[in-house]
């Protein structure tokens, strides 16, 4: 049975010279499952993985979450000083799982092992440690964290140092965008993908990103940002565990899921410029008021992408759309800003976000259009102007077939493990949200793994991950890694 | 002829000994208005009043437009640094004017000159001090500092200290309301309407106005604010200059107007609380997105206060509304935020202000129940839950016939002297904006004049008045000082 052999063991606390007693091993798995499932673990048994995967994890995760730019709520921003202070607590846990550590020239944190194959290309596990505003504590830092646990769990036993090919953790400086409007910062610089225009971009109080790199002693120049660029020939995949954010996994009762692909996305910022005036003195039939302009174009915007047919019907008579279309296309305004923003005021200026996202690339780009289309109309018909900013586009990611194969048997072995029922097929799922994995895709071949949440809530800090699930998560990284990054050396 | 009498008489310039030779009046008074149409007075021998009511005056617009807590644009909210520099220099150019000063326990700047009759009734003059975001410099500020010129003027001929009745001017120190979201903090205490629970109200920084207040050394007490409050015995009327901030005046050509009342006022917060969550992963109808809700509010909020009458069809029916009602309507949406605002994510929470204005308070109060009961309808259907707070209510003012006849009479003689053609009948209008006239007519009569503006723009930095209708304003204040508050021994 593949499960207790050597090599493909789950479970390194059973000792290597104890192999010899298989009934031993399957009493104790048998034993961990009832502990998952009834929520009531054997800890004295299974302590080691227990206590690492699940335990500490959670711990750490917690930990994680305390660090906040922000008072009451979590909020950690690119190079904020909780961020600063969250890559010093990584740092920590990666040497703590055997890792040598370096912080690169865009403040991403790495924890690398080196293999015997000095010449293997390297396995690259991560995610981000940044947040959204008013975060939730395990989109970003379950993935970091579940790769450091599995890691610690093959330097507990020896096995470290044994990998095939070297194994790097990367917790990714910036994947959020909150500070600079702008996704993908840590890993698109690893992946080649920024350019150096990028780091004239400024934040709300003006900062560009070259002044808060020099601010926290990073050189801040087009040269160093091009040292944090891999060469993709050393490098041989990129695999991410992530909260799922939406309703999927839990409405199929599954605690894990294979992701296909990554929906693409469109950020938008669209001004409204109108004219400012008096609230109480201009008649509302001279107006042009900049916030009833963009009112209106938000409300479009929801139909259009609750009903794309409807709007689309024209295009579709041209043969150029079906029905059948637009998978998983969601539009949303997240964020909006009135100048001069007094009650009293009609406000001269309006300018508001708009992101998005569909499965299909040319689906997004015809709502774009679409989208744009109907702003100019309806800014013409109110005498106000707009403009529109396109502040980032992410094509659709398609991730690994192979990698997602070598995904998904190792979630099918850890939930047959969990479970005491027959298990079905891993769900196998598209992402609507983005990840650094689609950053990384330009640079390896990639795959991610999704972890079930709690009412499909994300970027909230109602979004919860069963400690259970934390462990599976872990479990999968583990088994992944004994599967396709072990040594032959780790068989004997 | 009145205007060169000595009681009546415009021009103090023109020596008392000198009354006997009304020809050489006459002479000046054309060569003043010749001036006056032709852009180029002859400042040598008019220097005077054109030195104090236009240049100075002109001058001191100007100088308190610089006093800001803003770099780049002009903001003053109660009681901020700025604010506490503007008053400071408002009580020395009431000293200079021979006013003695004070600072009343609300931040209201006081300067007053006594009369001979010492049991007589104070007549006050006033407006506002502090100012919106992004303001203009002629919202307040005009009113002020042409009541100071005036009392300069009176000062400068040795009349001051023989009016019949103690004249006072009075800076409020808060009437745009910005910083507490609730107006006539000043105005409103001296005619003893606020009350002391507004205290307790916090700005965006959490700080009371009691904070705020004990900061700046005042007591900031219940029973200080008390001692605020005038006696209504004591005091004669209320006069205030003030910028149209309307189109009406430029319109008719007319540099002056009376208001013959002000628009009632009805503000509201409304708040949208919907289900925050990860803009990539919740489909198009499973969300309850409070961004697109309050949209479809301000969507609707517009369309009912531009054709009330489609909306309120079925009261029609009822016999409560006519079509021609809902004069002076306007609705206002001039400040929204949304939280945790990020693009990336659907908002939990969006709040908005909303300005209701009507002459009529019952169509105000239609209006206003027409669009509460539209904002619970449109929040049930969408799932979110809605609440409408009431943050101010003013009713509509009607100003004293008597004092705006009187006002008008000032307006008229300094309109005719000042135009070489035959004079129009001064227009009188309605007020949309509130003034700090509304607090003060619960104390006593109140008068208004309104001067006209360029392209009835206000409450932004484009807000323009012409030197020469400033002068304007100062003349109609020193005609009507000279006409109505001058002792009998001012006419030697």
């Amino acid at each position: 049975m593949a499960v207790v052999s050597g090599k493909s063991s789950l479970f390194y606390s059973v000792p290597a010279k104890n192999a010899s007693v298989p009934s031993l091993s399957i009493a104790l798995i048998l034993l961990l499952v009832a502990g998952l499932e009834a929520e009531s673990v054997d800890d004295g048994r299974n302590q080691l993985f227990a206590g690492i995967l699940r335990d500490e994890a959670v711990e750490r995760i917690n930990q994680l979450a305390k660090i906040s730019d922000a008072d009451g709520y979590l909020e950690r921003t690119f190079l904020s000083s909780a961020s600063v202070k969250a890559a010093q607590l990584i740092i920590e846990w990666m040497r703590d799982a055997g890792l040598r550590t370096w912080v690169d020239q865009m403040g991403n944190v790495h924890g690398r092992s080196e293999a015997l194959n000095t010449t293997a290309e390297t396995l690259l596990i991560g995610s981000h440690a940044d947040t959204v505003v008013d975060a939730g504590k395990f989109d970003g830092s379950l993935g970091i964290i579940c790769a450091i646990s599995a890691l610690k769990v093959l330097k507990t036993n020896g096995k470290l140092h044994k990998l095939s090919r070297p194994v790097e953790v990367i917790a990714f400086s910036d994947e959020e965008g909150v500070r600079f409007q702008s996704t993908f910062l840590g890993s698109a610089a690893i992946a080649g993908q920024l350019p150096a225009s990028a780091l004239r971009t400024s934040d709300k109080n003006g900062a560009t990103i070259q002044d808060v790199l020099k601010e926290n002693s990073f050189e801040g120049s087009d040269a160093s940002l091009l040292q944090v660029k891999y060469d993709p020939e050393s490098v041989w995949g990129y695999i991410e565990v992530h909260i799922e954010q939406g309703p999927v996994l839990e409405s199929l009762g599954s605690p894990l899921g294979i992701v296909k692909g990554i929906a693409g996305q469109t950020r938008l910022k669209v001004k409204v410029s109108g004219s400012q005036g008096h609230a109480g003195t201009v008649p509302m039939l001279m107006r042009q008021d900049s916030m009833v302009a963009a009112a209106e174009l938000i409300v479009n915007l929801e139909s259009l992408c609750k009903y794309p047919d409807r709007a689309l019907t024209y295009k579709e008579q041209c043969g150029s759309y079906k029905k059948e279309s637009f998978s998983g296309l969601v539009c949303t305004v997240g964020e909006i800003s009135s100048w001069p923003g007094a009650s009293n005021v009609i406000p001269g200026q309006v300018n508001f976000t708009v992101d998005i996202r569909a499965m299909d690339d040319d689906d997004r780009g015809a709502i774009v259009t679409e989208f744009s289309r109907q702003v100019y109309q309806i800014c013409d018909n109110r005498m106000v102007n707009c403009t529109i900013e396109h502040k980032h586009t992410a094509e659709a990611v398609h991730c690994d077939s192979e990698l997602s194969q070598q995904l998904k048997q190792a979630a099918h072995s850890t939930v047959k493990k969990m479970s005491r029922k027959i298990q079905d097929e891993v769900p196998v799922l598209m992402s609507g949200a983005g990840h650094d994995a689609m950053a990384m895709s330009h640079l390896t071949k990639v795959g991610m793994l999704f972890v079930r949440c709690r009412g499909g809530v994300s970027h909230s800090p109602d979004e919860y991950v069963s400690d259970n699930d934390v462990w599976a998560a872990g479990l999968v990284l583990l088994h992944f890694l004994d599967q396709h990054v072990s040594g032959d050396c780790m068989s004997s």
